[in-house]
């Protein structure tokens, strides 16, 4: 723990958790909670999945049908809250990131990356949230046009650990990630 | 599974985590994500303790050091979004509620609850935050004028649960909790 102070320790270790939950499916990291704001104002969140942290660039990104509430929300208030809480490492994860909408050509790759057994989580009929008359009175087909890649640049990232004492560090684009240590 | 279909028996259910995460302190149900729009419209979202989980009145309670974000985006908006998600039962409990923030007399019981050496989550110097020159340049002292019970009076359950078919339900105080079954 003689790097207790570091603030590029503390950051390097939070980023290893994300890329950790991108590699590994079974890891808590990989299933952020995606917060945004409704049209109407109302606060939502929702477990996603991380599917890449690219920190050179300061992007994750998070992949979804383009029919969700989410990007809904998305559309009238492009900045996200991702959360993470790791029990085991005793730290918290927040990150805030500006989130752009690629469909289209854009997200050819990523498509092309989609196991096909799920592709059926793109084109839910009906549409996600609708009332149905029994549990499953639904289809999953595979929809290429409703798939959608929510590139989340990030523009801020709080971490708390709750060691013996508890330590909290804000780290901002706009210092270039230098960071500082904030009271918790 | 012969209640699968059963949206009272799925509600049930869910409660029952709460509840469990209230009586278990290392229930991940006893930590959901906490999420609220700050004054400026950025959605925020960071882990809570559940203290209490009271379906009979649709209540749940939370407590926090009044000098917090939190209360300042609820003196704002007081809609909070929060949210569960229970890898081992697959299952997402997304909740929404009015938030009434008490402090003074009104908190005196729960106060006498909180172990003294808790109460020094309440009362940090500099107010949480503040950016400090030194990773532990703050003290925890323990401050009655500082705690707040965070009342949240639940209008909306989501529940998702991801068994071989997912099943997927929305619950309303204003249909008596009845529920409908949604597309997932």
């Amino acid at each position: 723990m003689n790097d207790v102070d570091d603030l590029g320790a503390f950051l390097d270790g939070a980023w290893s958790h994300l890329e950790h939950g991108v590699a590994q499916a079974t890891s808590l990291a990989r299933y952020p909670t995606f917060a945004t704001v409704s049209p109407d104002g109302v606060p939502q969140a929702r477990t996603v999945a991380l599917r890449r942290a690219d920190r050179d660039r300061g992007r994750l990104e998070v992949q979804t049908d383009i029919e969700t509430e989410k990007v809904t929300a998305l559309r009238h208030n492009p900045t996200a809250a991702l959360h993470v809480w790791l029990p085991e490492a005793d730290l918290q994860i927040r990150l805030t990131a500006r989130v752009t909408i690629l469909t289209g050509a854009a997200v050819d790759d990523a498509w092309a990356r989609v196991p096909a057994t799920s592709r059926v989580s793109y084109g839910t009929e009906p549409l996600p949230g609708t009332p149905i008359a029994q549990v499953y009175a639904y289809e999953k087909p595979a929809n290429r046009s409703r798939f959608a890649v929510l590139d989340c640049q990030l523009t801020h990232i709080d971490l708390v650990h709750l060691d013996t004492r508890h330590r909290r560090a804000a780290f901002s684009v706009t210092d270039g990630w230098r960071g500082k240590w904030l009271a918790p």
